[in-house]
């Protein structure tokens, strides 16, 4: 008789509940796939009275997670709290201490503990899995592990939050403001209600950036500090010129060698219109990766949800019934670099520049001498009245600069009667 | 000591000469990502002499390769002849016996042999792998097989074949004709100099369709007759019109379930102008999979060339050192079922239908009579005269109609001596 694998899922929210459903939908497919049975033997979560969509078997609900691996010594458990620390992190290490399989969607923790937890995992010769942290149902991370493996990747980039690329699609299709749009968007339930802001101010992408570079790269996860920059403050009014002029503001999570030097990042970028990526729009996700031999490969799927993000655990699920022990990040531990990084001051991109100011004459021209004695190139202006207020909106798009220049160039604007706000800066992506 | 994995290259082409150099290369890089050390022990090719773009190693050349694998024992053979028997077939199902792992990107062989093939592997508990075989350096089989692994996938598309999406797009870049573009695209090594028909005729990305749907579906690879049209037919005049219609024309390769019955398929489509597909352009692939839960997945990347083709025959090698011994269609050969098949006479499209007529009255009645006695309603008509000849072209866009109620309809077609030549149809795809 075939042994059966006992499993535990520990978090029961919208993602963990529904895996439970799935689990329990599955296990036939699982088996035929796999060779093995499951079961599942153990829940966990806060709330065990918690009105949920899919009930849950009471008879296995545990209060305390740490004890079902204890006492229930499963095989294989499910963390979905999803905290970068706290129980999240007790609950995994105790598990890969304890020679059990850990899967997880949990972008928080392994951005953070990674190395440490996958260390950990392969000194118990147990599995720890992350494909649903990057990207929801995109099988990105076993592509960048397995089919790419022995490409030479230079670089890793793309829409990475679906909440935000909901957000700003929305704003342009609707003509409504961030803040309607936002409110929309928690009412979808694509944002969360109670605090949004890991989603907008780019922190989930720039925790999804560290783990697909630390892939890609075969390097240790890098702690230095990058451009991490939201959407907080796109305005409507940003978009309804970028549109004008071709392009569309998306919020791209980066990572890239340049000159064998690790930058990574996270901001909104003006992009082509007609481009790929210009059009992947509401929801979606899209991770590009150029390497090489195989040119450039494109990844497109739901980035979020309970139902990609399931597709992805259970993914890793069969990936560990199927036997496969594999590291964590593709390589052993001890084989990751630390790798040098790339100095933010040095990256380079032609940026546009939105500045109000009062309608007086004089104005662009202090503008235009400022830029000038940076030498940043001037490569289209649009000047508009906003007649009511006597003020205009000036729109300079410029040719390539350093973030270093830029920054020091716009910090005399702060204190400039005549600019009515610091200027909006969007960088352009090529 | 680490026992050193000994592998052969069978076939020394295009495709066996870059993964030659490239597992020279990439030695160290492959020991890092598996923990084995490789080395290449025996190559052949048809002839030993030729110029090669890398050079090779004569001392490990073989002229029989079946003496190869009775004699020096490799561990992985790398089959890269490229025929659907013959030699081909003898090699690798010699390689399978002497439970030698085999790794291949020969569609023409798994699309015709694969079951046979694989029960061959499983039989001998050796990997058969062919990630290689569809869609070049897209690991779309490994994303079917692992990371979507238990989904319910009811759909996958796409346009499989390189050479035709080139030809398609640079007719109507540069608005020449069909036979001026193939001559570019075999110049540039796009398609085959001397027999590009099974590029054009659709025969390639049928047997792309083929393994995707058997490995989509878990089915046994079919064998039903199905709708198979290539783009030799496709005239610029067609592409011209099209494009005022805001359409593209593109060869989509397609497989999927219809009221459980498998339906697959290869023909040109109208694709509107704005939609995903309608921007995949040039040389570049792209494979859609539409899946429960996961929603709707895209991988694009380039189909075809040694390097994206040593990307995918690498991944394959890796899967194997890491000891991912795995069935080659994802589950045991004895669950793969047969499934029926849909009735390729059922299958119902909008059409875009283009008369070349004498301009004579009565003309455009006779067609627009006999589509309404078979019930095909017109969406769209557009009569544009062709001055010099004194004829006309008429385009005429239908509702959607069963395959077999237009064929029935446009039969009459062929002896209407007002009606040029038999009218060119292309389905449009929603």
């Amino acid at each position: 008789m075939t042994k059966i694998i006992k499993i535990a899922i520990i978090g029961l929210g919208q993602v963990g509940n529904y895996l439970y459903r799935e689990l329990n939908l599955k296990k036939k497919n699982i088996e035929i796939k796999s060779g093995k049975k499951i079961q599942i033997v153990a829940l966990s979560a806060k709330n065990k009275n918690k009105k949920r969509k899919y009930k849950i078997d009471k008879k296995i609900f545990y209060t305390d997670p740490i004890k079902i691996i204890k006492n229930i010594k499963p095989d294989i458990l499910f963390e979905a709290i999803g905290q970068s620390d706290g129980i999240s992190k007790k609950v995994v290490e105790t598990a890969l201490r304890n020679q059990i399989h850990v899967i997880t969607p949990n972008k928080a923790l392994i951005s953070k503990h990674g190395d440490y937890l996958s260390k950990l995992a392969e000194d118990n010769n147990v599995n720890l899995e992350f494909e649903a942290s990057v990207a929801g149902g995109i099988p990105i991370l076993k592509t960048i592990k397995e089919g790419l493996a022995t490409n030479k990747i230079k670089k890793v980039y793309g829409i990475l939050n679906g909440t935000t690329n909901y957000i700003l699609t929305e704003m342009e299709n609707s003509n409504e403001n961030f803040d309607r749009v936002l409110k929309k968007a928690q009412d979808l339930g694509y944002a969360e209600p109670g605090n949004p802001k890991l989603d907008l101010n780019g922190f989930d992408a720039f925790a999804k950036v560290r783990i697909l570079s630390a892939l890609a790269f075969n390097n240790q996860i890098s702690k230095h500090k990058c451009i991490m920059e939201g959407i907080e403050n796109i305005d409507l009014k940003d978009i309804k010129i970028a549109n004008q002029l071709n392009l569309k503001i998306k919020l791209l999570g980066i990572c890239e060698m340049i000159n064998n030097r690790l930058f990574e990042t996270v901001h909104p970028c003006l992009v082509n219109k007609d481009t790929y990526i210009g059009n992947v729009n509401g929801v979606m996700n899209a991770v590009i990766t150029e390497g090489k031999p195989v040119g450039e490969s494109i990844l497109q799927g739901e980035g979020a949800g309970p139902g990609p993000t399931s597709s992805s655990l259970l993914s890793d699920l069969l990936s560990i019934l199927r036997g496969n022990i594999k590291f964590p990040f593709g390589i052993a531990s001890n084989k990751r670099k630390v790798v040098k990084v790339f100095n933010n001051n040095d990256y380079s991109n032609s940026l546009y520049l939105r500045f109000e100011v009062k309608d007086k004459q004089g104005v662009l021209s202090s503008i235009t001498n400022r830029l000038a004695k940076y030498k940043i190139s001037v490569k289209r202006i649009i000047q508009t009245p906003v007649k009511k207020r006597n003020s205009a909106t000036i729109v300079i798009i410029t040719h390539k600069t350093s973030e270093k220049n830029a920054r020091n160039c716009l910090s005399i604007f702060r204190n400039n009667k005549n600019i009515l706000k610091f200027p909006t800066l969007i960088r352009l992506y090529n």
